[in-house]
């Protein structure tokens, strides 16, 4: 047939989900997994074990794959460049990645594109840190500049004292103005080698303890000029960072607009609701988007859109059991498990509810997600 | 996560399809296929090689599994049987798929259970035949009671001296009336153990030389009252029969109503629209039915959804380029490719248009589907 081979390092739900859409396009995609049990290797017939920390795996699986690309984003930057030194196809490219690897590195650049982001600065003492703070009030928000995700890394500090555990672990740190936002936003996109893109309505973020729980889509009561200045905002950055595959701005809405948080370049929990909800999913996007293909239409499939994260509770969920129950009183509503092992807190699948009607959408996605972690129905 | 283990016996595109609807649910499918390059078994990580007339294969896969199913009615019922016997699930099981499998039986009890099928009979002789069509006329439609598939097994004969080669051949036939149809249908249900059963709206289906090119859904024009006695009908036949998961009744249409043509119990090529046009596609619905899970609602996403087969063409067709041309030209399109090695006329994959516009939509996907066979756009 003569289709590329794609592969994914990474073996986690976005790489299931990737292998998922694959199969429509005629691929099987190869994953470079931790484990044989990892949520994507269970799925998929070309898994190979190895660590993504290591150029010896890492090359190993390249030279099976047309394409590399990546579930996650730790990967380190020089065994990417050796990948491409060594004529490997990899997407997003190590140059663009490192802006979604290293928080200190995207704030300069977007600050130097002038892109809308918050006070920053990088920081290593407590002398800068309260230099900071008194040039923008306390509470600060420090981050680990490389590494973090689901809200590790990311420490809201209320006074010089709180911060001095986080200054004396010697991780490479940045400090930010806590942003009096009103809600969070995600715009993503998608854009290809060729520089076509494509953007999904923005959306709407729910986060609690920093793990986004809820997305909205499209975000509800958004202004027209502010969405249509965020997916701008998401394409100019997909083009000017050279971003292959799906870009993900989460951001922030504040009294003056936007102001841009984070940046993922892979497949990203605040577009899983593309799965059911667009004409072409995240999945399938970043898969045109690395295989060079014409993008998809991001249309969406009904007027209102809402993904609830499954995470993990106490105790053995039973999740057959809670399928059966939660199936017959929602027939509409997508279920999607990762078949990965129940830790609390963790993310272990999703669920969608598509509808007309905004609280009533919301509310099945809640009732779901909320069921199939505890077993027990919120009163509706 | 305690999620039970389902097998489909059978490596075709419909395991395929079936294993990537099972990725949300959390499963990953395990397949029993002729080859490890078969379509299903290119991307599943459960692969079993062996033969579905072997009961020692069968055996054996089915130690692996919870409930068994399958993606074809090949697997003889003796087998199936023996494994119902030896304590495995099977779903559909033997007593059910055998109207699956032999078309004399599947006439005796749909005359016996009233439903509306053409004038048929057993034959072996060329004077039996010659009665048959005295009293029905010519030209009649003998059919191999068991094994065919595709217009395979099947011919529409005009004279006795026509029909003398297949009566000599020594299959067990039957003779069916050249029914005067005005087009053909599908009613597509399924069924679970518990006895719940969901019906998706009727299709109408486009055969030439005895194989399916496209379906359109809703099937248009078609009145109320036949469309609600199709559903019926194949919801009546699905309980009758004790099937368990997907049903699939191929009618025609005539001046009087419709007439059973065929059943089938498994996915089936005229559902395969529920994938995108569908809030349950046929895929999840056979798995939530074999797991006795409650059905998935079967409302439409789009006013229109026409499916088209890519049938296999003349020479190497270059899917990949062909792919990113088509994607260029209708970015809304959904491709489905099998992993199917390209041989003339075999299904290697379909497309599946979703719009407002019965005629729009219709040449959306019949343009996709020629374009990826031949590599040239039909006038539009």
């Amino acid at each position: 047939m003569g289709l590329p081979v794609v592969g994914m390092v990474g073996g986690g739900q976005l790489s299931r989900m990737t292998h998922q859409a694959g199969i429509a396009l005629g691929l099987s995609l190869k994953v470079l997994a931790d484990a044989t049990h990892d949520s994507a290797a269970q799925v998929s017939g070309g898994v190979s074990v190895g660590t993504h920390t290591s150029l010896a795996d890492l090359s190993a699986f390249a030279a099976g794959c047309e394409v590399v690309t990546f579930d996650h984003e730790h990967v380190p930057g020089e065994l990417i460049r050796a990948l491409e030194e060594a004529g490997h196809t990899v997407f997003p490219g190590s140059a663009a990645l490192l802006h979604a690897q290293d928080k200190l590195v995207m704030r300069d650049r977007l600050a130097a594109l002038g892109a809308p982001v918050p006070a920053y600065r990088p920081v290593s003492t407590a002398d800068e840190l309260a230099d900071f703070a008194e040039e923008h009030g306390w509470p600060v928000v420090l981050k680990a500049a490389t590494g973090g995700y689901d809200g590790k890394g990311v420490w809201v500090v209320p006074d010089l004292a709180a911060a001095e555990p986080v200054l004396a672990s010697g991780v490479r740190l940045l400090v930010e103005e806590a942003v009096p936002l009103r809600r969070e936003l995600a715009a993503v996109v998608a854009r290809s080698p060729y520089g076509q893109a494509a953007a999904w309505p923005v959306v709407e973020t729910v986060q609690q303890d920093g793990i986004c729980v809820e997305v909205v889509a499209p975000a509800p009561d958004l202004p027209g000029d502010v969405a249509t200045r965020a997916q701008e905002l998401a394409l100019d950055l997909a083009q000017e960072l050279g971003v292959v595959g799906v870009l993900a701005v989460e951001l922030f809405e504040t009294e003056d607009g936007i102001v841009v948080n984070e940046l993922a370049m892979r497949p990203h929990n605040s577009g899983h609701w593309t799965i059911e909800g667009a004409r072409t999913s995240q999945f399938e996007q970043h898969l045109r988007a690395v295989l060079d293909y014409p993008l998809g239409a991001t249309t969406l499939t009904a007027p209102c859109v809402v993904m609830a994260n499954l995470l993990g509770g106490e105790g053995d969920p039973d999740l057959d059991r809670r399928m059966h129950l939660l199936f017959g009183r929602d027939p509409a509503l997508k279920v999607h498990l990762y078949g990965k092992e129940v830790r609390p807190g963790r993310k272990i699948g999703h669920v969608t509810a598509l509808g007309d009607d905004l609280a009533e959408t919301r509310e099945r996605a809640r009732l779901g997600a909320h069921y199939l972690r505890t077993g027990t129905w919120l009163p509706s």
